[in-house]
């Protein structure tokens, strides 16, 4: 491996997750069959799929009544009543409706589209997949186990795949993150020529989040990957860290 | 290398590039020294800055004498008029401004903050430097000349780092792009279990433009990368493809 490279590793043969399932057994278990190990200085990514399923944040559709709201929305663009209807219960706010877009603000204070609920790779439609209810919550647990279980510090990213205004296609976002910063702030630092920066603050999880989505693909049923060679900042770590306050913010 | 990993591996000893500098010649000549080659598959992705200097898009701040409107915006907020006027010139139009950052969007119909334009990694704070005038014909003639010199396709991507509405810290954006798509769309392909995706486009050149962040970094002199091992899909490639058209856009 190049000095100062970083590598992206798939975790392959985690297989179809259930609730209740132990995501950091499976990992291990997945990286054991595969040959591969973790190192120190590694960083394990993972899809958000895989952890809301593991965690039972699904919505069977049939059981689902939706409102008048979810319902004049609905028809008014052809989409599914259900779906909007999951979507808006987990909603802090409707940012912005238009297009056949539903932008929410969800409890979590991310704005994304449905309020990141969706139908895909789960079991074909019927059963609609939601943000975990915490994710870095859900990321501390895993990075936790995995210290345990191999006396390193392994920092944990959860990442979904978000919409942005104005740029086409989605990008990956860490909605949950342990272990490391989540931001590396270079404000007040000199480049190579003196010059002191001023609004630079990198997004170094989503950045990494973006780097599982080129390695986990959409329909490879990879949902986790290992990155080696990212210096990281250790830390508690948060997604927080990644959400804009309210009052600094030009586009709520 | 693991099958499916993904490397980047940073260009090092690039060396400060000047107006009329021919970057394929610097790279190559780089990564020589470096005893790394271009392999077939590979992807050159690039800091936008290096473009800019090579094409001598910058502006002496001694020379740019600020409008009135400059000079108010730079009153109210405690920032640098000539940096305002640049980039106000640079703008189509002012999408917000307010809280000290001015986003606007530029000639090529990106959204950022200050047309694109700073000060950093030039000649500490005396010159600004601006986007590239077309950075997706920068990727093409640097794309073209790769293959003459290596007779390999090797996919071009020119990054600059964005801010985004809702989040905290920039993340790389692809604004140049040649020899591949920038986005991959899944629309209308099924999951593992049948369900048939709907909104699905992946903006892998954004996703690729954030490995490079990572690799490159902001401080260390190191502004081009090489990934390895993404399955990219071969074409002609432009960043139009991620500029969302005005009339699907919630946000404008």
């Amino acid at each position: 491996m190049s000095a100062g490279a970083i590598v992206a590793i798939p975790v392959r043969g985690i297989g179809e997750v259930r609730t209740g399932d132990r995501l950091d057994d499976l990992i291990v278990a997945a990286l054991r069959k595969s040959g591969e190990r973790l190192r120190a200085g590694d960083i394990l990514a993972l899809k958000h799929k895989v952890v809301a399923k593991a965690e039972g944040c699904t919505r069977k559709l049939a059981e689902v009544k939706p409102s008048a709201r979810a319902l004049r929305w609905a028809r008014k663009w052809k989409h599914d009543a259900k779906l909007a209807e999951v979507a808006l219960q987990d909603a802090r706010r409707v940012v912005r409706a238009g297009h056949g877009v539903l932008i929410t603000e969800t409890r979590h204070g991310f704005v994304c589209a449905n309020s990141g609920v969706d139908l895909s790779n789960v079991d074909g439609g019927e059963t609609a997949v939601l943000l975990p209810a915490d994710a870095d919550a859900s990321a501390r647990r895993i990075h936790a186990a995995l210290k345990r279980k191999t006396g390193l510090h392994i920092p944990v990213i959860v990442a979904d795949s978000f919409g942005r205004p104005w740029r086409e296609g989605l990008t990956e976002a860490a909605i949950g993150v342990a272990g490391m910063s989540a931001l590396h702030d270079f404000r007040g630092r000199r480049d190579p020529h003196g010059y002191q920066l001023h609004a630079t603050a990198e997004a170094v999880a989503d950045e990494l989040a973006c780097l599982a989505g080129l390695v986990c693909g959409k329909l490879q049923r990879t949902p986790a990957c290992i990155i080696r060679g990212f210096a990281y900042k250790k830390g508690r770590g948060s997604s927080r860290e990644l959400v804009r306050p309210r009052e600094r913010d030009l586009f709520r």
